[in-house]
């Protein structure tokens, strides 16, 4: 099968840090996310453009945006919830905005307090003024902690509508982190044919992760991959979720493995290194915790 | 590719705790050996018949023997380095003996003071005068902390001696925890031609051990892995190496891959568990963490 570049996108200024209880201050923020545009990574996703009430980690979202350097060839984006969110963002001129559902309605409902088609039509508005590439968050995609196994058909369905809706990319999670290879081809197999490019967000509660990324790259060409620098993450509404893979760990498995990722590892860790304290507790990735590689 | 029963090989009581400072009682490693029986693994390593002096945590292996309960269908077995150490496990009557060399001279220097070729000299009159199975442990048969990469040959190499010994199967050990699938493969390929039974014994140091797994088993039929209850273990011959795998983690990504096991998770758990009061951390397997499976 015909690959593309390997392209790691770095989630961990978003999706690692919104759910952290301790406040991060705006200056570790920023220096988080201008080493991580030393990295080699493909994209970062730097804030969420949601209400503080909901939020309040991420609640300096423009701060960040208007005092980061912004490295050439990397995309800055960020996760938009609606019209409002849309006009944060593109006043901050950010190169791709996120939106965000789940393939199970009832995770949905806990988690953005929409059923899917309240959340699709949410988004319309904001995909129809963006102006820019729209990536589509389907989260739960392979297990949900409520209804359990998720069918990859009610993924289909709602591929299809974010499709319809225009967005350029899909990003595919396993939010509880404990799918399988087995239940990875199954989803791959119903989704590809359908699908604008998907990238694939695993979270690695169950140690799964890295199997199943290997999986879909060796097997179906996937060749974008999300991941949190220093493991960062966690997700409060699906018990027990760990955290997202970690980008460093990506990069360690494609390199092991003979994938030339272009991603270093080093300043990856870096990177995420001096978050540990305000967060209270070690970086969860192995390579921040092995003496070598 | 046509694959045996599934067999996982408990090592936690011997591999899991020989470098453990603290000292675990023997009613807790009876009472852990105890449990493991009961969880559906094929086969239990209880101890090391090596001198006290060199692994005193093990210094019980006699008292541990005597007094576990043996479950019909499993195998106790035990490490034996030299004719001594087979009277002690004579005398014990245990079911299978495991000796114990490296595919990296450095490391065998380091772990146990003596060359390859010395090693297996050492062996010679513990296999012949066994009258049981024996296992023949391969260690840094992919990465050595001292040589780096390993050549599949070398381990070719090593293995042939083992069975001209007389070993009725290899356990082959990624003793660093660094291996990914592709350096598995060519491990594979230049090793099943010309070997008996194949175990694999991952460590989990850069979390790929699930994903060599998983690559043994579905594309070269491997059906006998070692595995940690709790994760337990590690190796200070080999700078940062963590944990073995954990057999719960092995039986979770077989399980969710739809692969037939029989070894339960829960009772796993529940045999490592009570070590944490002595270990001073809790257990580091994934399943040992997270809420449900």
């Amino acid at each position: 099968m015909k690959r593309g570049t390997l392209r790691l996108i770095e989630v961990g200024p978003r999706d690692g840090l919104q759910n952290e209880p301790n406040t991060i201050p705006l200056d570790a923020k920023i220096a988080f996310v201008n080493g991580l545009g030393k990295t080699g990574v493909a994209e970062i996703e730097v804030s969420s453009f949601v209400s503080s009430r909901w939020v309040p980690q991420l609640g300096d979202a423009e701060d960040v945006f208007l005092k980061i350097d912004r490295a050439p060839g990397v995309i800055y984006s960020a996760l938009v919830p609606n019209e409002k969110g849309l006009d944060r963002a593109l006043a901050c001129d950010i190169d791709k905005i996120s939106v965000f559902t789940a393939a199970s309605e009832v995770f949905n409902k806990h988690n953005i307090n929409a059923s899917i088609k309240e959340s699709i039509e949410r988004f319309r508005p904001v995909v129809e003024r963006s102006e820019r590439p729209v990536r589509g968050y389907i989260s739960t995609a392979i297990w949900c902690p409520y209804e359990g196994k998720i069918e990859p058909s009610a993924v289909v369905d709602v591929a299809k509508q974010l499709i319809d809706l225009g967005v350029s990319e899909l990003s595919v999670a396993d939010t509880v982190g404990k799918a399988s290879p087995p239940e990875v081809r199954a989803l791959l197999d119903a989704l590809l044919p359908c699908a604008v490019p998907v990238a694939l967000h695993f979270h690695d509660t169950y140690g799964m992760a890295i199997a199943n990324v290997l999986t879909a790259y060796k097997e179906y060409g996937i060749a974008s991959f999300d991941g949190s620098a220093g493991g960062l993450g966690g997700c409060p509404y699906a018990p027990g979720a760990s955290g997202n893979v970690a980008t460093e760990d990506l990069a360690f498995a494609f390199g092991a493995s003979g994938v030339e990722v272009g991603v270093d590892i080093n300043s990856v860790i870096e990177a995420a290194r001096p978050l540990e304290q305000y967060l209270g507790r070690p970086l969860a990735s192995r390579l921040s915790q092995v003496p070598e590689f």
